[in-house]
């Protein structure tokens, strides 16, 4: 397992979604009867789809929507929504910069603290309207915002760092005692984001009742550019699946990951359940819903790196209202609509009753970008499929 | 067989078109005397190549003209052909749609009807005029249109859906008994789509006679990108034909496999038949034919999906006549024209004599991606060969 | 040695220019000093290159100039040289003419049949200056033009065509036998195209006392598009090397290859020779040349196939005088000029003294291809290198 | 370890910077405590990063202002620092040149003899400033500039040539005997550049006191394309990383090793490190500092090869102060500003307390590039992250 990459020196080759395919089975079924639902402690999720804690995906409106649709709206609590009574004047403003001026914009529009009377409000907003209310926090603010949340009556608390560990060292601030603090909290909370096996593992075992999974995930992930860390989702998944097994089998305790980042169509999707997932995590796709607070604009993670920013704005443009993204009828043809007509049909296809089924589809290796010249090609006229 | 994406997962490698080159033999063979044909049951086709089962690619004069040129061209009884009196005026319409409207356009064009009475109708306008009446149906309507379309003198019947297999689960709507389907119909039934050795074999042993094999095949179907589902062609060809020889040594009966989709110049269909089929169904290249029903278009499924659509209209342009496209002389080189001329040529450079040597070919992993960096360098004014 | 395409069937992974890399060596030599002759028969020849016998790209007077600098330019006995007095004016109505009727008026313009009178004309005028006489045909018309070649006392002879071997079945024109033509030319004669050690090895048996490398060479090649054939220069050029030295073992005789195909650049032609070549033909690169007869342009075969063409003529453009591009100076930093150069600085990096230590240059497998994107990128300011 | 390429040949698989990525470790360390001090002999340096010895990248002030940040800069002694009293006057005319005539411009540039004088003038500019004074020089003439570097105060000196050994063969001229040499000098000597184990260990076996590792590193560099020379710099960082522990494990000598070129962003910075790097020289992102003496240009070696050139002048742009691309903080997110701010960020998520730790990082195979066309697609507005 690993090929040499040099004198002495073996790495593993992982895999991302645009490595693999999903084989059909042997027996198919209507999709219609196929079950999506996935399970976080007591509560029960149609849709097993997670918008993504960032400032332009998720606000309280949308966390609601979200709710309605049988999904999960997470929302960034260290963000515009908390530094600001009136966020949406700030989105607006964000919205409307020149590309020239919006880094600095943003650097500048995150700077005021946080206000900690905003967490209750936020989360009593969304509870108020019948929304599954979860909220977010980095590691460093996890026990204060967290006990916030909580108190508001927050369904879902989730931990989330670029690389989640157990573990982290530093003599100059105190860090976060991840076990201790989930015993602390009477909501399930999810933790991430994490790419191996051990690592997810260590989160099992702290007590996080969801993973994310997800480092660097794609090319096009500023962290793997900025940083060169990463690994690729698939194998990532399948790594934390088989933790997940792992820890299912000595404890009896089945903890769902969430695949997050790195899926842009519902083929990427469907390959992430594939490979194990029980739920993914979306961000530029939910972001392109016409209630996306971003208004068509996405940009990175809550607290902008003062010295080292990695995630800018970027125009998603909008693409059909949420509902259409999430449960269709998808209006396009690329993958980017109904994502859940997606999954189901898949699930169809590879005769998958429910996502344990569709966990162990077979996948392949079958490369789909080598054919991108051809696309290309094609495109000028030849034809699209066929 | 198979390579880790992850910890305790496997994956087998499936390669594409663009990723094999076939290997020149020691002994060549003048192309004029290469044999090419094949057979369904008792009928001997000199051009191993089918039109696809598409509204844009096949009418009835389409299905005359392939069949008096040797193949055989496959009319859809789903389409327009069917729901229609007078296919032409909406097939043009179809053809004029602004790019924004088609979409929509094709979905109401769709929603009409299927008139039982025009089942006949197609079928005998064929063989009135002398051609090989195939016609088409999905696994719902297969029983209905079935007997119709065997009534009015139809040749060949073929049952395609994405996802083909023998046993398709529904509590909600009845699911067609392929076996006692097939049993039942007097003439020869091609079944597909399918991918997987299992699936092949299966339908064979439900009676199929010839087999369709493609989903997803290249980067470019939506189906891929959709759905995240497929299997590249060599490696589903490969593998269907092993179902189809192993079946032949049990029971003694050849069932001739037909590589569907994914095709875009000689060079593919040449490896496709390298790969063990016994002939191809091409959608693309044979709408650019003047004489196909599509005007320089082409689309999709017989019955667009309204919640997830997958192929919206590609403008494919005519390219010259069906005879030059199925037969030369070719007025381009780009491998487009005279697939017949490209099969013998290549067979007469691998020493094949006809299609079952051909099967036998010696194939490379040879990927030409990889140079396409170096092609569009070249297109700039290196030059194209040497 | 080989992967699993599909099913029980195996298929040899091959590689080409793009994918390898030439490493450096322990001991590193004065490139001054390094000595790139390479023999046939009891000519010796400075330079190991050979310009391609393509109507753009050699004439008598290129034929003339390529002797002078050490190398070889080969004429084609099928083309526009024998086909008419005057070739120049053919060959600038070629230039002359818009793409939209440069393939019909190739096609037309080679109708003309062969005038043999021309044949010895053509030889005598590169002889009569002083040149190596190295002219070519196609198996079929070997014989006659051999033996008219030979008594106008051309010095090499070259039977040519897209995929050569020992046996070629017809039962409806008369074969070549190639052992018997080579035995009955006083002349060495040099044979290809071959891609494979049993053809190579056939043609060494039947006399040739060189072979030409080369099917399909690269993705621009449009016999690997229409036809889908081909082997990647890298392992064609070593397996045919293998057979090369496993018949010296055998006989004593040394029967050189020759590269003939794909290369672009110093870098392709010094892996041609570190992949095991003795010598390395080349059309664009050499058509580019002030003094080619194709006036910046470039095109197929001698008698370009009526029913299906394969290489259009293409505008190479010219890029400095034969002498700069095969000896230098370059004045150019994209490896298109001063081959020999490049040659003897990669023969001093790697620390081989002549072209049969070169041949066991280390290779590794190296794909730059992978970077074209971020070379894209790059091109846009950031910096060619470092 | 090895694939076939052809009959009897093998050749080991080479990995770049595009192809791996580094797995996130177990425990995480706080950024800001992790240390990235290098050491050259009793020297110590904070910043593991070393400006180019080209003419754009480098001069007197340039070198200052790395030492001054906590890295060096080394300087040509064959360039126009040392033919021109006022270099700056000749830099200027050189950014100012035209295209068409730059290369052409750079020959001419470079004809004025070195003039000895100003090898000390500039020694003594830069330690005048307290600047750590490093200087390089070809082979040819480290000897002489050697000694005149010394004698002037010079801290570093560096023997630098595309390929090194410590075995150069030529009749016709002296060659240098590097461990005499090594020897003679008071100061440390770093060698380079080389890419394989054997050498890498010959350089320090003749006394090298660090290392550079770095031939036709990635597909732009034209060593690679005019040559077809090189070797990933992954696996020669890799290779060399192997040498430089046994060489410390049988003789108890710890010598640096110093990945030079290829790396565009601080990702491949960090992957250098991950190979095994102790330090990595840097040009073209360091052309980019207003500071640097190319005015937003950057070209090739010190003295332009008249016959075949490999490196013509590239304009960088400028992006930012040294301050700001080495120490932040960054002002743009792709990775091109802040290095040292990426190597302590990556360092912290994988856990190394410092860079020996760093060189044990966990690297996988992660082909980044096949996702390019998924890049180019997003880049229209899809979202760049998620």
């Amino acid at each position: 397992m690993g090929f040499y990459i040099g004198r002495g020196r073996k790495a593993r080759q992982a895999f991302g979604f645009d490595e693999v395919a999903i084989v059909p089975g042997r027996v198919t079924i209507n999709p219609e009867e196929t079950d999506t639902t996935w399970r976080l402690r007591d509560m029960e999720f149609t849709v097993p789809i997670l918008a993504a804690a960032m400032d332009g995906v998720v606000d309280t409106a949308m966390a609601v929507e979200m709710s309605k649709l049988g999904g999960i709206g997470v929302l960034n609590l260290e963000g515009v929504q908390t530094r600001y009574e009136d966020p949406d004047e700030v989105l607006g403003r964000i919205a409307g910069a020149t590309p020239e001026e919006v880094t600095h914009h943003i650097q500048e529009l995150y700077k005021p603290e946080i206000k900690e009377e905003l967490v209750g409000k936020r989360v009593k907003a969304i509870k108020s309207r019948g929304g599954t209310a979860a909220v977010s926090a980095t590691p460093a603010r996890a026990e204060r915002l967290g006990r916030l949340a909580e108190e508001a009556g927050a369904d879902i608390f989730v931990v989330q760092s670029t690389v989640a560990t157990i573990d982290h060292v530093s003599t100059t601030y105190p860090t976060l005692d991840l076990q201790t603090f989930i015993d602390s909290m009477s909501i399930p909370v999810i933790v991430g984001n994490c790419v191996t096996y051990d690592v997810a593992l260590d989160l099992m075992e702290a007590g996080a009742e969801a993973v994310l999974v997800g480092v660097g995930p794609g090319a096009a992930c500023t962290t793997r550019g900025v940083l060169g860390l990463g690994v690729p989702q698939v194998t990532a998944t399948v790594d934390a699946a088989a933790a997940r097994d792992f820890h299912q089998k000595r404890t009896g305790t089945y903890v769902p990951i969430i695949t997050d980042g790195g899926m842009d169509t519902g083929g990427d999707v469907c390959k992430a359940f594939a490979s194990g997932a029980d739920a993914v995590m979306i961000g530029s796709a939910m972001a392109r819903a016409k209630e996306a607070p971003g208004r068509g604009y996405h940009w990175g993670m809550s607290t902008p790196h003062g010295d080292l920013p990695r995630g800018a704005r970027v125009k998603t443009g909008t693409g059909g209202t949420l509902k259409e993204i999430l449960l269709g009828p998808a209006r396009t043809d690329d993958g980017t609509q109904n994502f859940l007509g997606a999954i189901k049909t898949c699930m169809g296809s590879v005769g998958a009753k429910n996502i344990f089924e569709m966990q162990h589809a077979e996948l392949i290796i079958a490369p789909s970008i080598r054919s991108e010249g051809k696309l290309m090609q094609r495109a000028q006229g030849v034809g699209m499929w066929r």
